[in-house]
């Protein structure tokens, strides 16, 4: 790699960081979340200086109005970042091309989450296969793409990748975003509040409509889902209740049938690199990264 | 003017329209205005769609959350048309000094939007000539430059305009902002609400500490001024109330005043237009714009 490839990766990854800081800050405002990383999160630091200064209004306000405009604050320098690093490399074309990459995976990511943001609320109105396809798609847009396809694909657009290269990279970039996903939506629900810096069982109060959720349902009896749907999003849960939505996971068959997509997915990310014209060192970082995405607890 | 000029011109104003749309649709959130335009603001259309729909959790929270995400998405799309705007050029240097000027224009119009929330609660611990100087930067940052100076600049640079064409700009657009703002404060207290489409009195109930409030508050009696802000920002103003904080600031001198300042503005706009290096053509129409812009009723 040049000097100025590395350069022009390294900024437009700087980039992506900023675009993902941005999400987050806009994240937290949308799931309520007073916590990012084991910190408070950005609208709650907001909203905790406002009361510290015994400001005017309401703080929780002030909290929400400041962490919007940071979002947007940071969405405008990550794209400055961008379109600087990509002037770094020197070569309009490859330029170009990762351009398009970044802004689709801009508007791909912003519209999964909305996808997520709709099936909390509009779930009510769906049968059981339309709330699985639902929940595939915002892994697929929320998720997949914008983690592990994207990223990639921008790199290698950067470096002037083929054609064909690219497309092994979307085959297995997909496929292990997904299982990205799937692995984070149990971290979600089982994961260990000290590890993942988020209160065990968030995503429980929050409502959250996974493919996790969508198989739990469709694998108890109606009296269990009614009670199972009468809890899910109550963001005031407690220990007990979070233990019973556990359970009924846990006893219906549905973590385990989603270890078993997680595993699929994987084989799927390792099949489409055994068949990659990638360079060596390209192929075993990938499946080092395989490894980190699918293996964790946090 | 070139085809290509024309056609990177009308690319460029319809990102920036674009972006206003993001910006607008975030405010309203900020802001909680139900109204924009004299309609449905963005989050109360999706909160809304969810009462009508009866869907799952709370409307209003759906709203905000949709419209923090439409917000967003309007963001990446009015950067995508700005990109593919300064392409058409087909002139890299104009472009760059296009993307650069846009880059601070955001940057500008976030950190004045914050300026201006962080003002609406912030003020009680400023003395009267803070207060003055805290509005006058929320009206140049938030407005002044955002309104009128960047897009002529934006403009300009397309147009591969000299260095003291863009001086000449400058000096005629950040007076004319100023003006600008000045008239629109003057409006949000007195404007009609049918020609406006916002209603009347908005601005008080939202609190804004513009140049007008400053000044009425330096200018009033320390009981008044106890009475008024006990009033200002109170979101359920009745109209009596409302009725009551128009006539301290008509009676303190202080609507006055802020009139003497958009026609020293304009003053100055005009000035600049006086001396600028610009083809006759342009300076007839920026001398237009003066005129819709301070002599307007919305």
């Amino acid at each position: 790699m040049t000097q100025r490839e590395l350069d022009a990766v390294v900024g437009a990854a700087s980039a992506l960081e900023l675009f993902h800081a941005a999400a987050l800050v806009h994240d937290d405002v949308i799931d309520s979340s007073d916590t990012r990383r084991g910190e408070p999160s950005a609208h709650r630091r907001f909203a905790d200086r406002h009361a510290d200064h015994r400001w005017a209004g309401d703080a929780a306000g002030f909290g929400t109005s400041a962490a919007i405009l940071l979002g947007d604050l940071l969405l405008g320098w990550s794209d400055e970042l961008f379109d600087d690093a990509i002037h770094e490399l020197g070569d309009a074309q490859r330029a170009r091309a990762a351009r398009r990459l970044f802004n689709t995976m801009r508007t791909d990511v912003t519209a999964g989450q909305y996808l997520d943001v709709l099936e909390e609320s509009a779930w009510v109105e769906r049968d059981e296969q339309e709330l699985l396809d639902a929940a595939r798609r915002v892994v697929v847009f929320k998720s997949a793409k914008y983690s592990i396809e994207s990223p990639l694909l921008i790199g290698a657009a950067l470096g002037g990748g083929s054609e064909a290269q690219l497309e092994a990279l979307s085959a297995f970039g997909l496929p292990l975003g997904i299982a990205f996903q799937l692995r984070d939506d149990l971290l979600g629900v089982f994961g260990d509040a000290a590890v993942t810096g988020k209160p065990s069982g968030d995503d429980l109060r929050e409502g959250k409509r996974t493919v996790l959720v969508a198989l739990t349902r469709s694998r108890v009896s109606s009296s269990v889902r009614r009670a199972f749907d009468e809890l899910l999003g109550d963001p005031e849960l407690n220990t007990e209740q979070v233990l019973m939505l556990q359970g009924a996971m846990r006893d219906s068959g549905a973590v385990e049938e989603v270890e078993e997509l997680i595993e699929r997915e994987v084989r799927r990310a390792n099949a489409a690199l055994d068949e990659a014209s990638l360079a060596p060192e390209a192929i075993a970082a990938l499946r080092q990264l395989t490894a980190r995405v699918t293996d964790r607890d946090a």
